[in-house]
């Protein structure tokens, strides 16, 4: 298959947070590929909330269930994991042999299951509900996060990390696969979001945030945290630091 | 690359729950591959759930998660939406076009995120702790699941059905891939766990139905499905029935 011309790439995503967008956009920046954020647009140019809900609405044969969604000249394709898998593949975002391309998928959607869960420590009765409306459910929820699943996330990627044999400096072989990079992501949020946690586990994860900051140094990501391109992280997002989740 | 002896097939998984395995198990039926369920094997031959812990902590280099595990001569593979990827091409169970091939792991993926929120119904406080612990809160998800989550999801997969391109029949093209035999268990999931959910919202989802009981029907699914090797649904696996979860 030929390569689209990649200047065509759309990313879909919600405008105001990082989301699981950030993943995808993450990527899109290390591997310096030309992209338009479209619902960060203005309104007249396409951008905007209503604009992404008709993007999303307006494909009768391969609808999608949710942003995010890249566009690429002739494909559209939705699933946060699915579009890092090409990605990956695309722009040497993840080992080109056929073992390691399916290894760095599956720390991908391990990633992305933690992200549910991340996400549900402050919606564990329903995404349709405003936090305020499930907090004590929230608060027991976080309580078994921080004793039992953080930790055991935490753990299996800095055992990952210590077993690469290429080197414990990145997940997969000895360069940065878009896994690293979610990764990245993942320990800047919980972070945010978790602070008193994260000071406390910090020194059972040297690796963990060592990536982190490997990460944070690479002269594309560093320059694309400190432009307007990346959203702060926010209480409308997927990591939201709400002080009684955290105590 | 070489295909390997289907023969040697190993699929790692709990043994007494059809969980997530049974995305694989269905997959691996349908296409006619031996393999072997090893934790059901007699503990003597290697079988048992302290053996599968044993298989999943050994793996210094490449460790999984969690199950279930598919282990083919040279590799072992995690995550049930990147077994079926890998199973897909394969054994011919979704496109060999890219653009197919993705599309149909894209459809995978939003099951598996259909299989989290049905999981969490009955576990929305933490997987650690006993139903009987956090029944409250379950009840209240599942109101919220019953109301806005299954009709969302069911919507999507009835949608996808009805404007596929080739027909109303399949998910992907004109034959079965894994995601319909995916698609398959989540209807008779819903149908063991939410039994007056879903007789009340059958009457929208003609196509979900029909397609449950093409597959139901298909020669070496109807004879898996009669053997002992498909385990009967339970209230420890993911489709749970408690009849306060379903009033």
């Amino acid at each position: 298959m030929r390569a689209p011309n990649h200047s065509t790439y759309e990313l879909h995503y919600w405008p105001t947070i990082q989301g699981r967008g950030e993943y995808v956009r993450l990527a899109l920046e290390y591997a310096g590929i030309d992209y338009i954020d479209v619902a960060r647009l203005p309104e007249d140019d396409g951008g905007g909330e209503a604009a992404l809900g008709e993007f999303l609405d307006e494909n009768e044969h391969f609808p999608h269930f949710a942003p995010p969604v890249l566009k690429t000249v002739d494909m559209a394709i939705a699933q946060t994991a699915n579009i890092l898998l090409f990605l990956g593949s695309r722009h040497a975002l993840a080992p080109a042999d056929h073992a390691g391309w399916i290894w760095t998928h599956q720390l991908q959607l391990t990633i992305m299951d933690f992200v549910v869960e991340i996400h549900d420590t402050h919606h564990p009765v329903g995404v349709m509900l405003y936090y305020e409306d499930q907090r004590a459910e929230a608060i027991r929820r976080s309580v078994e996060f921080a004793k039992s699943r953080a930790p055991k996330f935490l753990d299996y990627f800095e055992r990952v990390l210590k077993g690469n044999p290429a080197g414990n400096t990145h997940l997969v072989g000895k360069s940065i696969t878009y896994a690293d990079l979610s990764l990245f992501q993942i320990v800047a949020g919980l972070r945010y979001a978790f602070p008193k946690l994260m000071r406390r586990l910090a020194p059972k994860y040297p690796l963990l945030h060592a990536l982190h900051d490997r990460v944070a140094a690479q002269t594309k990501i560093s320059h694309y945290l400190a432009s307007k391109r990346r959203i702060p992280f926010n209480e409308e997002g997927i990591f939201r630091h709400y002080p009684e989740l955290d105590p």
